[in-house]
């Protein structure tokens, strides 16, 4: 009998019934087509209804043995080198912390029908991505199992910790895997947070679960691991998909980057700016000369704090004063807006905007266009909501202006102080105008 | 001396004192720079401040005279025929109704500094672009004077009636312009007010105000005007720049387009679609194969009715229940949520919901990530939401679904009913799946 390691179940008796053995390369008809693959062992401990399969893409397949109408072996195979046997040992390696939080990405949800499992091991991982293993010494630990939308701000406070304790400990970089949903939001914490880190620290994710062959969560974790070993720079940055070819990760600015696409492997995008660089397997390419280099860790201190009574208020036609009224009687410290256009609102709502203003409240514009900046100088209502005492945010993404505002707010003594703040860039959360002031109208 | 029409106070002295007329060929220095042009007459009777000269790209543009240090003759000139003297009479031309409803374009805020006017009259469409009487005779009517995010659910009703009024009345077409802070919300709005009308209509603004060189509002203007008489299709479509370019305006879907940037000509974006088609002097390329013919004006009857108590809120992480909670307490009908990626809120709001709809309210998903398509099927607490009752609206943009709402609730007799409604297409809001199910994940 064949080396059928870590198969348990319906899916061993699949296994030993075609009389193959792990290496093999096999042909297995799922759903009237062929899925052609190197079997490879299974390190999942509680499941025994899939079959593993290396595709010549890279990526491991969990195939629902359920599905495979037949199995067949094309080619007699070695069993694959993953872990333990690896050329080189571990000790040879640089550390690269893994940090899971959640989301799909390196999950086990292939491993399932139904919910997310939000969860990660070394063993998992390596299960995953064998080639993981060549690269780095890979420390990884669960801190969160949160889906993406439920993450609230303490959360990022705690992600921003453990980074930092991972530094401290001397990881060469850092690797956050995390929901895509609220990604953007996450990476622009991050980098508040750990503004000045001195390693680079890579928030990724994938858009589709590692159970279907166009994951992209293969080439993300490749790429942001190899980064956290490779790059001579510091800070942190958002890895994912550049394009819809399953070769180019783009490296996003933390503070300038947006999912654009609910689901499309390319669904982030860096706004206003070109992304900092690209990541292919023949290494990084740069496009930002400006990246700071890597530094000395002894003096690193995060700051974790964020401040949840905060609020983001899209603004639309008809929009009642009762809204706005409602929200900020809740004893909300901040509010960002994301007006339309150049960051207007409607007539109405600019004196409960003064009001609350009045009572000590700090309230910033944005646009909901996305691209472009503010200028509450062209028109009247714009003028009315400066005068009012609203701080528009230049170019700075609505998003980033919520996480920006929270971390502020928690990280000065004053409303003036905090106001200080949100008109400086910090993270590179705004760009230079690339147009002369009369040309915004 | 010269022939200086419609020329007052200052800037006739100017003019006067350099010999010039109108039809003349200048060169005016102003801030240090050559301006060169035909001085063009002036039709705006309560300025004295400007001087008009029409460039060769044909733009005409309003230089203050306080600022114009020099003003020299290059070649002496005919006073150019704009509206009187045209080769064609009017009465040889099809009647295109321009309906002005405030905002930048065709306004008068050429001729001032400080506050827009909007104003629009058939003397200064004219003196703005004269070559409009050789394409229509032109019938304006301002029916509001309304900064675009001023605009209210009322607003769009007026404007679906006057537009049928128009159509009643024989126009070849219809022309709306309007501010384009709002105008994604404002041509959906109309396109459901306006389904079924029998001849095209066309939403336009200007990104940059009539007084600079490279405003948009000539081109935009000059290609609706022209599409209104020369369409041969029906429905109500936004026309704007489709680039950088001073070229090529893009004919978009009322319902699927969007303002993405704050202040480029090229603001306006098809949303997973292309537009329905481009349009440049040398007329109309449509794409689409399906745009409505014209049809017999006798039978169409508008529908003009939206309930504004409707509300769209962006979800962001870390939203506290007591915002969702204040909003629905208040009486409110109907609720549009932008959620993060395939259509999520966090797990604390599902109950809040769940509440509002099981109250008789109505809520639907959409999804702040602009492109892609909503899918509750694949998360737990998307699951969780479709259970609640909440109704995914596919890849319809928030705005778009916003306004969809606000006439559905006005044009059903019951929530069920209006449910219903939100689930159909009416106005090409969504689109086709263009993936299988499978992908979207």
């Amino acid at each position: 009998m064949g080396d059928l390691e870590g198969y348990r179940g319906q899916s061993l008796t699949a296994l030993e019934a075609a009389g193959v053995s792990i290496g093999d390369f096999l042909s297995l008809e799922v759903d009237g087509q062929s899925v052609m693959g190197t079997l490879a062992p299974r390190y999942a401990h509680d499941d025994d209804s899939h079959i593993v399969i290396k595709l010549k893409s890279g990526y491991n397949v969990g195939l629902s043995v359920a599905k495979v109408t037949k199995v067949s072996r094309l080619a007699k195979g070695e069993r694959p080198s993953f872990t333990s046997s690896n050329p080189k040992t571990r000790g040879d390696l640089l550390e690269v912390a893994i940090l899971g939080t959640g989301g799909t990405i390196a999950s086990r949800v292939e491993y399932r029908t139904g919910a997310v499992q939000p969860a990660i091991s070394s063993e998992d991982l390596y299960s995953l991505i064998p080639e993981l293993s060549d690269i780095a010494r890979i420390r990884t630990e669960v801190i969160l199992t949160v889906a993406s939308e439920d993450l609230e701000p303490e959360h990022w406070g705690k992600m921003a910790e453990k980074v930092a304790e991972r530094v401290a400990e001397g990881a060469r970089g850092v690797v956050v895997t995390t929901g895509t949903d609220v990604m953007g939001y996450t990476s622009a914490a991050l980098a508040f947070a750990l503004q000045g880190v001195p390693v680079p620290v890579f928030v990724v994710g994938s858009q589709r679960s590692s159970d279907r062959p166009s994951s992209d969560a293969y080439l993300n974790l490749i790429g942001a691991v190899t980064l956290a070993v490779a790059a001579e720079f510091a800070g942190v940055y958002l890895v994912m998909h550049a394009d819809s070819s399953d070769e180019l990760l783009a490296i996003h600015r933390a503070t300038r980057v947006r999912k654009n696409h609910a689901s499309a492997r390319d669904a982030f995008e860096s706004i206003g700016i070109p992304p900092e660089g690209y990541w292919t397997r023949k290494g990084p390419e740069l496009i930002s000369k400006s990246l700071p280099p890597r530094a000395r860790a002894e003096k690193f201190v995060p700051k974790p704090l964020f401040d949840p009574n905060v609020a983001l208020v899209k603004f639309y036609p008809s929009m009642p004063t009762s809204l706005l009224e409602a929200q900020l009687a809740s004893g909300l410290k901040g509010l960002i807006i994301e007006g339309t256009g150049l960051g207007h609102v409607n007539r109405k709502n600019i004196a409960v905007i003064q009001r609350f203003i009045a009572g000590g409240g700090l309230a910033f514009m944005t646009s909901q266009c996305i691209w472009g900046r503010v200028d509450l100088n062209v028109y009247a209502n714009g003028r009315d909501l400066l005068q009012a005492g609203v701080v528009p945010l230049e170019d700075m993404l609505a998003e980033t202006a919520l996480v920006k505002l929270m971390w502020t707010i928690s990280n000065t003594a004053s409303a003036k102080e905090a106001e200080g703040l949100m008109r400086k860039n910090l993270a590179g959360e705004v760009t230079e105008r690339s147009f002369p002031s009369g040309q915004t109208a």
